[in-house]
């Protein structure tokens, strides 16, 4: 039988996506393609792309369809999966969200940084069952969440992790989770010069994304702590590295559609045995050794997004400039895939295989 | 009478950008337009865009021509300039030097960087003549070289700085300056995160400046140290600073054809009361009060490069974060324009007043 | 004394256009930038490329602010203009409209294709009184018209090309009106197929614009008649050729923010003497001969948008296909400039040696 | 058994797309990666992408090697392919050739415009053997010829199509067909206004090619008759229309990596009943009727070549201009894939099929 597959935004660059990834897949069912803009259209006359491949009809969101569903994907605007998640994992339904709703266990930052407050108390519990899912990091957790869930017999809820958030995470984990057994690191030097490309801002007409604004231009946005992925990074760095992580997250928008860069800088004791490139190199080696699409480039190339477009791949650089102490990792996704629809995905293996069909 | 101008190496994008700009200026006879790979054909022919427009031939390198002229320009790779400045200046012809070859009075860095050793007696008395210009910061002693010249009754002879460096030491003087009055920053934390257009690379045939490599990709490169503008920019922030100055300099590749953006991060002390964004402000609006291209945005505005393109423009922006006493900088150029053949021609500008025809 | 000029419609693309042109010229006063949009708000906050360079503040469009100006430039969607031109002439004030308004003297035309009804009597009249103004083309008839205006004591009204109309037309008047006095051209078989950058389509925020839609992708739009160009460009013709035609106009949107390029095909009499490259290439040298803005391209060289992007040139390519007895002539220009602005400015330069200040 | 795989010249853009559309498919060896320019080089170090993923060696060109294949792709220059394929077919390898060394069986025209004299009486001969494989279009045919080959225990011979062929065949090919039965089409008007990608040009080093040279930038080139898929298709409409066909085929360089769109103009006759573009739909709609990857566009839609990016797929468009009594049809293709790599694949299925390992 088909795994009947619900995508609550279907028709935002992230849905878009997920509906590329999942079409030709075996075992799926497509069987709810939602968008309140498009209601009653057919998906294929707002992507002409798949005439002849999808006969969807782009419906409203509405529990009684979704609960239909074995698992929905909510690749929305933050504020509307948890108006459903609660009961549809309740009935026994995986929802997978994309949105920022189930990254903060603590929902002060949520509220700070979000702007909502979770009021029912249905939803606030089923926080406690979300479970923010980076498989190549915290894979171990994520079955742990799995397990317990099905035991409860509710579905899993997950919350996908930000596409700055995955590269940052992936860039840095190995060095910072190595770090807690013999410090060399300066956790109060954290910098993260982000690059994104433009489907980054959604599918939303603004007038600041027009071809003609983007093209040809380069521009910084939201420094200084201001962009919703630093407290979701603090919150991730401060849990791994036991203690309070404060850093500067600089997000930049490239005129090109897909891609993420992240050069991050963080400074290291000068005479610490691991403060080497070698050494650095091993570290995170090491922690990817068993990730197929995680992977270190060789000594002295250097990561290019083109080289990971289309791909739910990871690779990363690492230096370490002897003059400054300072270590520079770089890591490049595809910020649609392995940032959003296609991490997602790979959730959505880890659950499936749990959970037969 | 006409201003007889030289252009040595005017079919690279930097020369182009030369003829460009002073095709159209009243007082100046665009003399000789030099070109190695393309001697002997019509300018017009190499750029059919200037037909009917220009009607120079593309001349090899002589020196005999080149001293028919009154200033010349070197848009060359490195090592060609010094090969004719020393006789041209002897010569009371004022060089422009846009490659690296008269950026470094201290001839040990410029041979460790660029591997030229300088033999010739007059070269290197010549680099001694040479001023490293960037009108809006050393504008008096550039006066003054020019004056000293004069007097001398030899040519000017200016090394023009690179693109990234103009727009480093845009974005960071006035902070390091004010620093030495009352010390706020912390000097070895300066890291500069730079991106730029592909124009920057010249216009040689390499694979990696394809279109279908650059498009839709961005790549960092020579990171840690390795990048020439480094010295460059650790010579003119040691000099000013008054002590030794050593930095992480991070160039990209970005999918434009012009512009670069320094996005400059550098630690403040908590509690000085420099460590303000309103202070921080004050600083770089009065350094800049009288420069016409120079301008700090209002607040809350994030620079584009789109914004500075085809202008001899540069904006600045700074921000404060107070969680992690950083002080971020940045700034947009043209790197064509500001950051090569405008800026060059400032100095031009400055010369030609002096030595009026 | 400066001469005023009005910018209605200032923050749209070729609003913007405008002012970067005229800004830094002698002689004039930016005294109205308009904008019902920003209507209060600094241009150099809308637009901070232009802090410290532009001090107006944006306004509504008033006509008793308009009439202070000597001269005003409607940048407008169709339909703003004719609801002022007419008081503005009268009260002796210039037009120049970039909008489709005044370019149809056959005002059932003009409805039938742009949906509007023009009931003013006043507005009809100033229709009569308009000129469409190509100086290139017909030069002759706008002095002319300029003359009479003044003889009137009313200001002149002009009504400014299309962007692809002025491509179309710079490419195919040579030899349509050539064909008059020796006829070789088959004029049922003119196929216009152009490609234009997506600043054409203005600022407006569109989903169909977005970075992410416009960027990797070509596509036709508005085939087979629908495009309103078509109408100017069949009214131009006609009028040229003194016969009626009718053309394929095939517009495409392509990945840039600037530039033009027609691609025009055309049959011609196999036997014809004049069907031969070289003639065809001496009639459209004579033609333009005494034009410093438009040229023809050597022999083999094909026309590149990059070529004239940022410039009021127009480059221009013919060859003839013997075995297809077809004749294809390309022209390159920048939509915004030579397009729009470019233009516009070139016949204001016509009026004010007319009416010097 | 796995079946193995020879692709030589891995190392052009055609070369990579079949490794990366190759790599994970069941039942693949990918034995044979050649590379005259990276020999001895792993595969993942030209192409980083790849690291942790392939591990070949690219290798020299040599026929000892290649005969190890079960079958083999050249992405290579045209005149490498004939110099191996005949001694492979011999040996019971398949040969897809993705050069155009295989597209004409009348050599004359292979000489005329690709300068190769044939002369080794084996390769004359095998090109009688190869067959020309457009699979939506001569299915039929390349079954036939598998059969034969494997009758006579040889290898396959393919010549895969052009990438602007395989376009312009697709759009026109459906009417073209149907004209036979009853005439309405004037088969000397046809126009192909083709507009393609820069990677169609190779990954060789060339200026032309630059980022800074086609960004922002759309040209001509090779108008009137000069490239060479303009007797490819001449051949093709020939031989499907049984009568001689010239037409004009125009291809432009566009500013994007992928895709091809190609705008298809033909004269029609008034007063046919056919000349209605429901009629025309009918026709395209019935003759794709069984293809996967080909479809008409709903009436109103304009193909973008965005839609068809990373796919194997072809869209198409048809209008009827009933002032012109012009057809116009458009189609979109990812040059790389439904234009080369993506189509032999096709045919490699197609042979694998009936030659089961």
């Amino acid at each position: 039988m088909l795994t009947k597959i619900g995508i609550v935004g279907s028709t935002g660059y992230t849905g878009l996506e997920l509906v590329k990834l999942l079409k030709d897949r075996d075992g799926l069912d497509l069987f709810f393609l939602g968008s309140e803009q498009y209601e009653g259209k057919k998906y294929s006359e707002v992507f002409p792309q798949f005439i002849g491949e999808i006969e969807n009809i782009c419906q409203k969101n509405k529990l009684s369809e979704l609960e239909k569903c074995d698992l929905v994907f909510f690749a929305t605007p933050n504020g509307i999966a948890h108006k459903f998640a609660p009961e549809l994992i309740e009935a026994g339904v995986h929802v997978i969200d994309l949105s920022a709703d189930y990254r903060f266990r603590n929902l002060d930052i949520y509220r700070r940084w979000y702007g909502f407050e979770r009021q029912d108390p249905k939803d606030i519990e089923s926080n406690l069952d979300a479970i923010y899912a980076l498989p190549e990091i915290n894979k171990k957790s994520i079955l742990e969440t799995i397990k317990k869930q099905k035991e409860k017999k509710r579905g899993v809820l997950i919350g996908n992790p930000g596409c700055y958030t995955t590269a940052s995470i992936l860039a840095l984990s190995p060095l910072l989770i190595d770090n807690k057994h013999e410090k060399f690191l300066d956790l109060k030097s954290i910098i993260i010069d982000a690059k994104s490309g433009s489907s980054g801002a959604g599918r939303k007409a603004v007038t600041e994304q027009l071809f003609s604004e983007v093209n040809e231009s380069i521009s910084p946005y939201k420094l200084a702590g201001k962009h919703r992925h630093t407290p979701e990074l603090e919150m991730f760095f401060s849990e791994i590295c036991e203690e309070e992580i404060i850093i500067n997250f600089s997000p930049h928008l490239i005129p090109m559609t897909r891609g993420i860069l992240v050069t991050c800088y963080i400074n290291a004791e000068a005479h610490s045995t691991k403060s080497e490139e070698d050494t650095l190199r091993k570290i995170i080696k090491k922690f990817y050794e068993d990730e197929a699409e995680v992977e270190l480039l060789d000594k002295g190339l250097d990561p290019k997004t083109l080289w990971v477009s289309g791909t739910n791949r990871a690779l990363i650089q690492v230096e370490y400039d002897t003059r400054t102490s300072r270590v520079i990792v770089c890591c490049v996704i595809d910020n649609m895939i392995k940032g959003a629809a296609g991490q997602a995905i790979r959730n959505m293996e880890l659950i499936l295989k749990s959970f037969p069909n």
